[in-house]
């Protein structure tokens, strides 16, 4: 009873250059469980329709999600298709069907309501409002969302944002929301409203953190994307971001016996989101996910260490010092 | 006798959305000498008409740079003009008159060719490789260059690029010049000409180093650009990158007694670069460098130390274990 988490479940379609699937597992929901699962005990709330193949449900109970909350639906499963081309920070979506999807309304069964650790993934604000509405005492609570619900649900979008303990949103969301083209001031209007702390997801740029409270050049943190030679497919790229760190924080915290998450925790869940999400779109799918350890996501966590560790010099450029006061004509 | 530049001296009209100037001082060899003579001794070769304002002679002389290498032709100065929208990263060039600059041959006076740390400005890369027929037993040599030398002089660049030690590109230059997509394919291919190094600009992405010999996980490094809430102009920020980046590296170099530069030597040059850059883009043309100092550069270095480190945690995800091991039917 550990990780909520409430979103889409949907057969995605996707062209990338370097393949093509039709009609396979996707939905923001399916990929956070899919990488959380690993770290702790996930249960998901959402919908599919009476044609959602067997196959992906045995997945997710092999993974131990608990599924009490998938309500099957008359109706078709929500598809979605999509076409990626060689820059693959942007895609193009081909066809959104929501289906059975249009009408979801999450209801938690009532074993749900204990959740501590809740990730509303990105579906229409109201409906992430209602979940909240239903769990009694979270310990925390992340939200994601889009750029459809900042145009079209923008009040209630703010309502839920002040409800939320961390917000997750790509960069040009984040600028969207708060109608200015700077990061740092988008982030410090988000962070107004409430919420603890805001990850901006930048794709393969990475991922920065901005935190409440304290001086900002203590809270601000930058992870850059892994390194990858080959990327086959960038879908569920953010969604198992968003599981990794999701699973580490609620792994973290129950660590930190009740105590608060502090800024380093949070760092450590966005390398582990980040690290979780490299490996997501070496495949295409959830196909490189479904071999995925907590042992491969530890090397990689250990080569990104190496890949962003520099030293202050000491003592700070001395000898540099040295030479320009040996030159007392010069005008430094 | 010891940093070397050559490259252009211009005057730019730059517009961005927070300002405008006039014919103001510029030129990748100006902004790289102001940066690094904070580091080390610095000499430039260079060329201005005679229309070039004393004023700005006067402000090399005062900053220690030893310019007896910059021509003096009849002529009128290089003028470039820009404009920026609120995509900083993007530049418009409006107008580029080449004037003096058009029939620029490098020539080192003869107490240059001692010269020990050499930056290759972007010019024409047949006139980069002149500059190394002249010094007599540089001890590093880096090279910038640009999409223009890419597409109409790929040969001589090529060639140019098999005779440094470091290369600095941006994103797109190596792209383009390695023909592929993929960063770190560029990165192989131009490694294999030969240079110790690679260093890709990616402007408010931040910087990525790749490097030649051992595990590639112990050698690729990445700096984020540093946070800044307002970009005044961006012009000159790669150029001042290299200022800081050279700069540091003549001076760690100095202190190595003759040694090699290591892997972490280059990583601090990288960090330096990013925080000068990041004092050049406060300001239009050179305006916040006049004032900058090492200590300031220290301040900032220092929170971007901060802003990038994050721990493994350690025992890695122990108590998750042993939550799973707790959980016997659970496959993950």
């Amino acid at each position: 009873m550990s990780i909520l988490v409430v979103g889409s479940v949907a057969l995605d379609s996707i062209q990338t250059p370097f393949g093509r699937v039709r009609e396979a597992l996707g939905g923001a929901a399916t990929y956070f469980s899919t990488v959380a699962s690993l770290y702790d005990t996930v249960s998901l709330v959402g919908v599919v329709g009476s044609d959602f193949p067997r196959e992906h449900i045995d997945f997710l109970v092999g993974r131990g999600v608990d599924i009490r909350g998938l309500q099957v639906a008359a109706g078709k499963t929500f598809r979605w298709s999509g076409r990626y081309d060689y820059d693959m920070n942007h895609c193009e979506t081909l066809a959104t069907e929501l289906n059975v999807f249009a009408t979801f309304r999450p209801t938690l069964p009532e074993q749900y309501r204990d959740a501590e650790y809740v990730f509303l993934a990105n579906i229409d604000p109201e409906l992430q409002m209602s979940v909240l509405d239903q769990v009694r005492s979270p310990r925390l609570i992340a939200l994601d969302t889009m750029n459809y619900w900042i145009d079209y649900k923008h009040d209630a979008l703010t309502e839920a944002l002040k409800r939320v303990d961390i917000v997750l949103m790509n960069e040009a969301e984040a600028r969207q929301f708060a109608k200015t083209f700077s990061l740092i001031r988008a982030a410090h209007k988000i962070l107004e409203l409430g919420p603890k702390a805001l990850v901006i997801k930048k794709g393969e740029y990475g991922a920065v953190l901005f935190a409440n409270g304290g001086d900002p050049t203590r809270t601000y943190f930058f992870a850059p994307a892994y390194p990858l030679e080959k990327i086959a497919d960038p879908t569920g790229a953010g969604d198992t971001f968003a599981g990794g760190f999701m699973g580490y924080l609620a792994h973290a915290h129950a660590g930190a016996a009740g105590g608060a998450l502090d800024n380093m925790a949070i760092r450590q869940a966005i390398v582990h989101g980040t690290v979780v999400a490299s490996f997501t779109v070496e495949g295409f799918s959830l196909d490189r996910l479904r071999t995925l350890s907590l042992d491969d996501i530890r090397r990689r966590y250990e080569a990104f260490k190496r890949f962003t560790s520099f030293e202050v010099p000491c003592p700070w450029l001395g000898t540099c010092e040295r030479l320009k006061q040996a030159q007392p004509g010069r005008d430094a």
